[in-house]
């Protein structure tokens, strides 16, 4: 396909090195900042544009990895060409951009980018939406060029999605960087974590998290949960999210020994 | 050396493996449990026991991986044979056990055993403290045996990274888990969250957490966060545990910025 890619970001340069390497051809990079825009549009042999009238109607896809608050102007602008387009957003529903144009879509990836860190795009799981069932399969069979992880997920569905990627990607890193401060109060580098990280998200690949849950909640250890909350003292913030997800595993281990 | 494995749970069975493995001799392994006691120890060609008066005093060092609650009236206990007596809890201090002998040291490994998966033990960082600069070094050296990350680590540092272990293991996981609830919820499963949960650990292995830190909070996304806090109604405690990381990852992002 002639696809052309609005927006330069982490999600526009992943999502366009796949397209490219799958064999499809990037027309157009557009951005705001011609600078980033030409850095990407050069890596995938496309032109770079930072006007929006110089948008070529002469493609058949428009994919938008623009944020979440510009993509109903950009849909709209597009919409005169009368070509697919399609957003990449968790959170931007589909009834959003069908007010502008019936021939719209979403390819939402569920993955945080990096633009120095190279991903696997062929594990990437990619969520799609369509206006009626062509489009769905046209943006179906796109996606399996780049991944085989297809998934057909309706807005509902993805808004979820989006949230739960908060909850398990966003607050986790949070929590990371929660363990990298307290050590660096006690003179320990982030290095003596690293090793107990990749192993708890590894033991997840095969496992349901809730079976492999530890540590003093689970085993309901008062003594070791009033200890951690005396050593924040001073730091009224860690120990509300010490206690909070704390009762959390409390709550959540006694209703599955209810249902058993 | 001779060791003496006291427990035979996740960590017992990890740390004796290891211990084999590195040409060590494992005399016994004791559980109140004797069926326990006499799996782990026929894998390590060790005797089997589940009474105290028959742990034998012929053996070069005692290790205890067992409940913390336990540890004292076993140090008590064996303190008459004279040996070397480690301990592997993050969460009781060197000087507990120092009341009943001077012979004493710890053998922390900061990691997360399952029985069923294997752990490359090389890279687990194993917490060594001792009694003395004697008993230090001879655990140093047996910790060496067994992996590349061997630390120093006194008693309140111990305490913070167990701490720090419970914030970037433990809570991480309950975060795994709430993501699977909520994709669950609406007929989605834990499958599509995994490669992002990956990715997100998998980050970290080169960067700070604080550096790659994403999301509508970091953001600063009110709306976002907004619809977020809508679609948990009727979750208050998941409500509680957004908001109050929500807010902590805004704070830190200010900090970060006011530093520079």
């Amino acid at each position: 396909m002639r696809i052309t890619i609005i927006g330069s970001g982490n999600v526009a340069t992943h999502l366009a090195a796949a397209f490219k390497n799958a064999g499809h051809s990037i027309v157009q990079v557009y951005s705001r900042n011609l600078h980033s825009a030409s850095l990407l549009a050069y890596h995938v042999g496309a032109e770079a544009i930072d006007k929006t009238e110089n948008i070529r109607p002469d493609t058949d896809i428009y994919i938008l990895a623009i944020k979440d608050d510009a993509i109903a102007s950009f849909v709209s602008r597009l919409s005169t060409h009368n070509k697919l387009i399609a957003h990449t957003s968790g959170a931007v529903g589909l009834q959003e951009i069908l007010k502008s144009t019936p021939n719209a879509g979403v390819f939402y990836p569920l993955q945080t980018f990096s633009k120095t860190k190279e991903v696997n795009f062929r594990e990437v799981p990619l969520c799609i939406d369509g206006a009626d069932e062509a489009i769905t399969k046209t943006l179906e069979r796109l996606a399996r060029d780049i991944s085989n992880n297809v998934y057909r997920v309706n807005s509902a569905q993805r808004k979820v999605l989006h949230l739960a990627a908060v909850f398990a990607c966003n607050f986790t890193n949070h929590l990371y960087n929660i363990g990298e401060q307290l050590l660096a109060g006690s003179d320990m580098g982030f290095d003596m974590l690293r090793p107990l990280i990749a192993e708890t998200a590894d033991k997840i690949k095969k496992h349901s998290p809730g079976g492999v849950q530890t540590g003093p909640a689970m085993r309901n250890d008062e003594q070791t949960m009033q200890t951690h909350l005396q050593m924040l003292n001073g730091k009224p913030d860690l120990q509300e999210i010490y206690t909070r997800l704390s009762q959390d595993i409390i709550k959540n281990q006694n209703t599955r020994n209810w249902n058993k």
